[in-house]
């Protein structure tokens, strides 16, 4: 029988109807044969420094020989900066004032996230997190969304391994209404409700994936879709911007592993992740708790999702969670 | 420069980036060879029946020889009937009672929704029609669902020609809000804002594709993704359910067309048309109007729209609606 699920953190529904028959295990298609380490077309291999708008940063730093990351502003940018007096809103509009940066994850064209060793993991983790900070910290911005699109099903143009950074004057209002809807839910029960969300979950255990000191990985009671694993850190903390740094130094390999899990137990398929989105604003609230959540793209969502904005689950939860803890995240 | 425009109707913002160069205009991929007009494997096509879970209704009456549109029950449905006693919700959950229709539009396995007759057309719309103020009527129903999928990448997994209609025992909250934003919007002005903004873009002209004597076409100002197109009653009417015969009989051949003029400007492209998913609750109320939605499958959204709910359209809608306007929606 399907369920209409209710997320506790967020508010979100889903219809979760593995009677679909949909369900999704094998890989959608054959492995792509692997690209090869240098593509002389592609602006993020190195060499092909002439085709980029510019270099923000780089880790190690520039002045050490080589990089491991690189960020660059975003050649063709949703959002660009804007002096104050080009920013006023008029009626509907609000001019597109923000910034939009990539993070080039490796020098490698063929590197996969799920591939890197702990040390280059680290360091793509820890530039996520100084470019998050950076971008949040600039004048006007309202939010911040840190996102990886993986495979072109998934949204990627570019094959050579990237993140991105949005960073926008605006709240989302689809984020401010979960926003909203988590501080109604702490003023009436009196705790974050992704503490407690995470508590029952270790409590239940058969959504965990994998436990660390600092993190669990669950597939969420209301996963929109299959395979969703949340990475969730076990302190309270609202924002990625208060990671500490311990917690930083175990993110990169558990985010890693999770998605050779995911890996082994699908294939090469598409994929989204992002952080929860938040800005300044929003920083220290006790209702507040981010994630890193991953979508894997095995459905296509069609005319009812894009006309409810509720989504179909053709998969069970705790069956993905199962199989999921199955797979080994080693390497 | 971009531009965060925000729809007057609903709430909904959408970034507007025609910067980011990657305007679609021409087919993203050639147009695939014609299926046949009968596929022994199809369970849509006629001496099939067998593989149909059962026949709900048929046009012209199933006391006329042969039929144009028939209604099955969805072989794989998100929701299905549950009695009374079943569906009480419990905590973060709610069992999924509800219907799950397909309308087979055509006999025919290679039939296009843009190359049916005048009389082939209007059979469909009339259809949509009884079944959309059918499942209205249903017990414990909250919202109606009528949507098409076209193209395996807008989500169908059937190529024999079928819309679908969901009906869910509870209001999307992505509606609902839109709902309340409407509503607040009405009370402000003391008017419909879909009467409103149609006013406005009469006025405006720019984004109007094409009016007929109780319709008009238009991409609207905040459009979703590229060449969005909306079909507006020029009536006031809050749901789907309160068209009478003569709009009916004019939308049928508008719709056609509509979808002519998308094929002329972009070539076969995947597509998603939607009603706007109301109940028998919102029947009548003056801040609602509906409208069907046609958004093509030109741009995958990727982990910054599932992370903000936000669109990011990288077409300039006067730009759409002028192209639009310019191709022959006559057969």
């Amino acid at each position: 029988m399907s369920e209409l699920r209710q997320d506790r953190t967020t508010g979100a529904r889903v219809i979760v109807a593995p009677e679909r028959g949909h369900r999704p295990r094998q890989p959608a298609a054959p492995a792509p044969s692997p690209a090869p380490g240098f593509d002389p077309a592609c602006p993020f291999c190195p060499g092909n420094e002439g085709e980029l708008p510019g270099i923000i940063a780089e880790a190690p730093s520039a002045a050490a020989p080589g990089w491991r990351v690189r960020v660059v502003p975003n050649k063709h940018p949703a959002l660009r900066p804007l002096p104050p007096e080009e920013a006023a809103p008029a009626d509907a509009t609000l001019p597109g004032h923000g910034f939009h940066e990539v993070v080039i994850e490796s020098p490698r064209h063929d590197a996969a996230l799920a591939d890197l060793s702990d040390g280059e993991i680290a360091t793509v983790l820890s530039v996520y997190h100084d470019r998050f900070v950076a971008l949040a910290g600039r004048p006007r911005i309202r939010a911040v969304v840190l996102f990886r699109n993986h495979g072109a099903a998934a949204g990627a143009s570019l094959a050579h391994p990237h993140a991105q950074l949005l960073a926008l004057p605006t709240m989302p209002p689809g984020v401010q209404s979960q926003i909203d809807w988590a501080e109604r839910r702490f003023r009436e029960r009196g705790n974050c409700p992704v503490c407690d969300e995470l508590a029952r979950e270790r409590d239940d255990a058969r959504r965990i994936v994998e436990e660390r000191r600092h993190f669990a990985a669950l597939v969420p009671f209301a996963a929109t879709c299959p395979f969703e694993t949340w990475l969730v850190p076990k302190r309270h903390q609202a924002s990625f911007a208060e990671i500490d740094a311990d917690e930083l130094a175990e993110l990169g390999p558990f985010l890693r592993d999770a998605l050779r899990r995911l890996r082994r137990v699908l294939g090469e398929v598409p994929y989204n992740f992002f952080v929860d989105p938040l800005g300044p604003a929003e920083t220290g609230q006790p209702h507040l708790h981010w994630r890193l959540r991953i979508l894997p793209g095995l459905v296509r969502p069609g005319g009812f999702e894009l006309a409810t904005g509720l989504a179909i689950n053709p998969s069970r939860p705790e069956e993905d969670a199962e199989a999921l803890r199955g797979a080994d995240g080693g390497s």
